[in-house]
């Protein structure tokens, strides 16, 4: 087992799936060696698909070295210390469980599970697994932005003062063409949910992560707009083509999500998903009001954060942009000269690179496993709210009715 | 009366008020005519205000002829033709149905009323006037800020398609500083909500003029932040000074307002008006994604408006910030060369301009007073859906709970 | 004349010319006194213009009380204080020398004249009035602007250190058409130059006044894209129509000239004048860094000024975005509430402000027609070294060819 | 020699260099074949640098196989295909012509050499070993920015006409503390010139590439504003701290060089390189406008480019910001789903991928050696025009005082 074994300066990686979150986490675990300096780097082992020529030949152009067309014979291998899990949302739970339960360290993609339930026993795996020294960690990525690692700081360091609003939106307009074939995206039994679980549970976890407080309750309303589609190779993805003469299937996940709530400090706060802003390609925003400033952040241009000091004088007060590449920002001293970008693709390898550190240092990583679940509970919370009307619906109690 | 004497080239105006609105309205009457051909130029006869020694100042700075103490006084003259009311909501019903009543046109500004019921009397008024030829309009003055009325004709002209969705805020800041004075406007008795009716009123009106349809129903949610202020002298208005030691009295409005809710067309719409996002200075923020195209507007940046053409090819479509400055946009041919831009003051003109237009050829203008009801029974439900735990609310029916 | 009249509470204003500058200025005369606090109010007494039927539907339709179809007659009123000249550069000069000679204060409209010679005389005329207390000011309105206003109260605090950068634009592109007709600013005889003086004057005063240093010599490029053009109407203006048939004419003036520059502090300057910038309607850009910090300025956005300040820690350092409205910025505060913008015509409002508080307060308004002047010398080099293949020309030496 | 042997499928590469241009190249080599297809892929076979124990720490955190201490080592080897060039420019002519004989493909760093003279000499090696099938590439890798390839490509497809105005600046602000130590960067032996060699020539090149014009003729102006400095370690880079005790330098290149000129198409065009421009990290900016549109381009956010099209109706018109992600986008349908930023370090990948292609398909990569001779010749212009007053200089001919 990984953590006993204290000559080793490697750790194997064997990763599940091997589609677009695939694709992106082979990058991160290919790159993170060369740019920061970690007590011990990834090996990447083995690739796990079901179809053994693709998964040899993604294991080839990924840089994995092997390839199983079996999840579990990943488990199964001595060399592979750490489980990587980049499949839809109704294969995590049994997955993770079980490479926990064998002793293996997880990062598993979000959301955590498509249920609550499923999301409560993987918390319980987890916590289970953690008196073992064996690592957890959900795939929330954008935490590793450096500009939304830096809001976060700068909430903590106390330059906002009292969170006041929480404005957050995640507009995608990927299937605005009612032609847009059925992909497993817009299917319930893999996904869970639509855009709420897919985006929605992006935003979730940075807005509660960048002011440090929880979504308490909310009143939510959610829509489908085009109920059919044409029916697609199953495994199509986010760049599908028409689907051609297959017929028509019933899209079963909402197209869209808004909901407002309060935050555990007091703040008001309001989020939309969806996949039907015309023109919006992949703007996560995120803006947060407090008493002493605010910050303001749109992933489109994920190097910006906008941040507005109220305790400047008034002639010269304004929204700063930062552009968050400075040797003082997070993580952004490791790569290029100030100035210089990084893509989406670096969220994966920080992740990557936080993951290895907690792993080799023995500490927890975050988001936990625990993390995950609360944030379907705050997705189960907005689903249940949705369907009683938008009445007032309580975080974390999935039982009963709540009261605000 | 006005609409009997064909040989008056002008229309006298009385003016009620003369603080922040009457101020703006005063430029418009003194402006207009040298920027628009109208049938029929406005006179500045006469502006009423409580204190003679203020009316009477006022009166000379700002270009009116005469002074009165009493509104009445205003409705009593020949020489006036136009009642401008530019005074508190609360006071709105009564002068107005006098006005009405006494043959005068009415320009009311917004919110119509500080009740369901004094804006139901008010529209009444009003509608029995305009059988007379009496004209009534309510100022929701950015309707005429030219990108928005551009906005409103590239929706009507087709060019969004079907409307998914609608994203309104109007963000303030004006009052984050708890020592900020309890002025008028913070005061339920006199200003009947806060940033509900002040400011919401207006992304009300504005998302449903831009789009063309109606809100449906809405779950909403309210706060205050600051429950304790200092008191201030009754007539302070935003840029009021810390107060000294008058001591310390109640807010009895909201900080806040919140609310999710449906359009006519189907589109779900989120709103926002606030007077505590910090930095944000007077941020009216519309966004709109239909099926073939999206507009975004943020009124601190007035004079642009971003239109993304959804039937542009992939490769160069993108949201084109349009100067809306050019001889062929709404009022802008009327102004500067194009480039130029217009300030705020000028959605005064241009609705002094639409409503002396309306008078001289005997049409209806827009919005009526009936409009303002539909937008007071917005935020009756608003109010409403936030006292019964955010659940669902239709808007226009205040007696009975409503039903999704 | 109206320095020793202490009785009188306004000052007479005679205005020559009433086309675009013309409307602005009346606009600017008839706002003034309700926005500041004046120590003597203007009093639009006359207008002139050649033709008698368009002078009287002028001066009706601006708020003028009577007309004159001879400037000369303005000169000779007793009720006429300040004269103000919104003609072409072409007759500057006489008409100027004429009113100061006459004692009466005299607005020019930039560039000051079409030539140096002609500026020297008529800063020669100011100098010799301005010993009776008679005062004159060139009309280089943008100083008005308040986000450039702000600037340079920036740069005079100290807060951009040494100034090692001027980068300035102005770009327009209102004749990119081949077919747009050769109206008066095509000519030379009438315009004395083209994109040089008309806007490249612009930036050349507002980079002077922001820094506070002087141009002391240039290297320069002029070029006329489009030679010959559609006749026109010989009064037409930037709005002019395609001019039918009327034959083709000569452009006499440059579409574009660029120059770059050392300023007296010792910074490297770059300046861009055309109205050849398909897109950019109105695009007055000032860039300027300094040792401790920058300022950036887009009159298409001009309520906005981006100022950073190099002394912040590198985590929170950017680039701000000011919205020039707040009670503390300049001319701002007597306007409307923050965040509420200001438009174009304003700039002409505050000139006539300052310019009434000078002859009020009986101070020297700036910018003096010296400083009028020494923008025409600059001018002068410019066209010089375009002449001599860009070889280095000092600014204020217009016989010898100058060295570096 | 790679090209006659048809059975590899692997091109062996060797880098000369480990500073920050090697961590980018290293990155690039790593990456392409993940994510394109390509007919021949990289084989990271060994890096040369100086120092032993930096070299092989270098090579083993980077991902190559070896490391040699001299780049004569890395032509001597078999398995060395590609010779990649990231040392200073003084270096460049020696290594590139050796490896060129001896039949290697060369990729070298901008800009291609210190000097005129030395460009000839590696141009002339290259059109020699071109007859051989090698291939040689200089690394202007900012053609490889998507947003900028697709500049070009709107431009040659003639969206904007005759091309009027040509903007270019670089701004960094690295060397604004006075205090920043004399790394090589600053000393003209090594880097040839300062500014205007190494962000200078990338827009230089950048110009020239999306117009495809030439710059026929500048005049120039250059300067360095702190003329000493503190000592550095002579490795240092960009990043380099203040350096302590070690005496102060002489800056022997300049800080600042701004030069204005006509492309060979007409248009006038205007240059800016400086390190002092506070604030602006790297903002390499590009605007374009032409008779029927325009463009504009900032590499701090490197993913959008702006376009205007002139031809649209004037009520829609206005600068698009287009998301340079989507699949019909260049090199952008390799990476992630549209809206997921690129960073920086892909314009190496890019430019690996089409240098991989041109020798993998026997076809000539671009920009050739004569290329960057030719952005030489442009820099040799501008500083001999600064030499002489700023007078006009002809591009291309190095030996007369050239005629405009």
């Amino acid at each position: 087992m990984a953590m006993t074994d204290g000559k080793r300066t490697t750790l194997g990686v064997g990763m599940v799936g091997h589609a677009f979150m695939g694709r992106a986490h082979s990058h991160a675990w290919r790159s993170v060696s060369a740019f920061f300096d970690l007590p011990r780097v990834p090996a990447m082992v083995a690739l796990a698909g079901r179809s053994r020529e693709r998964a040899v030949a993604a294991a080839d152009r990924l840089g994995w070295r092997s390839a199983e067309t079996d999840w579990r014979e990943l488990i199964r291998r001595d060399d592979v210390d750490i489980i990587d899990i980049c499949t839809p949302g109704d294969t995590h739970a049994e997955i993770a469980i079980a490479a926990l339960e064998a002793g293996k360290h997880v990062l598993c993609e979000k959301p955590l599970a498509n249920t609550v339930e499923e999301a409560v026993a993987m918390a319980e795996a987890a916590e289970r697994a953690r008196t073992d020294g064996v690592r957890s960690m959900v795939g929330f990525s954008y935490r590793r932005v450096p500009a939304l690692t830096l809001a976060r700081k700068l909430v903590a360091d106390g330059r906002l003062g009292t969170i006041r609003h929480v404005r957050a939106q995640y507009l995608q307009d990927w299937i605005v063409d009612p032609e847009f074939p059925l992909v497993w995206r817009l299917d319930k039994d893999k996904a869970g949910s639509g855009a709420l679980g897919d985006i929605g549970a992006h935003i979730i976890d940075a807005a509660q992560f960048v002011t440090g407080e929880q979504i308490l309750g909310v009143s939510a309303l959610m829509g489908t707009f085009v109920e059919e589609r044409p029916l697609a190779d199953a495994s199509a993805g986010l760049g599908a083509a028409p689907a051609g003469d297959r017929g028509r299937g019933r899209v079963t996940v909402d197209d869209a999500a808004l909901f407002i709530g309060r935050m555990s400090g007091g703040a008001l706060a309001s989020f939309e998903a969806t996949r039907f802003a015309n023109g919006r390609r992949n703007a996560l925003r995120l803006e947060i009001n407090g008493s002493a400033g605010s910050l303001a952040f749109d992933l489109e241009s994920m190097n910006e954060l906008y941040f507005y000091d109220g305790t400047e004088d008034s002639e010269t007060a304004g929204f700063r942009r930062i552009l968050v590449t400075e040797p003082v920002h997070p993580y952004a001293g490791a790569w290029w000269p100030t100035g210089h970008l990084l893509g989406y693709e670096h969220t994966f390898t920080h992740q990557a690179k936080d993951f290895l550190e907690a792993i080799g240092t023995e500490t927890d990583p975050s988001p936990s496993f625990a993390d995950g679940l609360q944030v379907q509970e705050v997705l189960d919370a907005v689903t249940r709210s949705a369907g009683r009307n938008g009445t007032w619906t309580a975080v974390g109690d999935s039982r009963a009715p709540a009261e605000a």
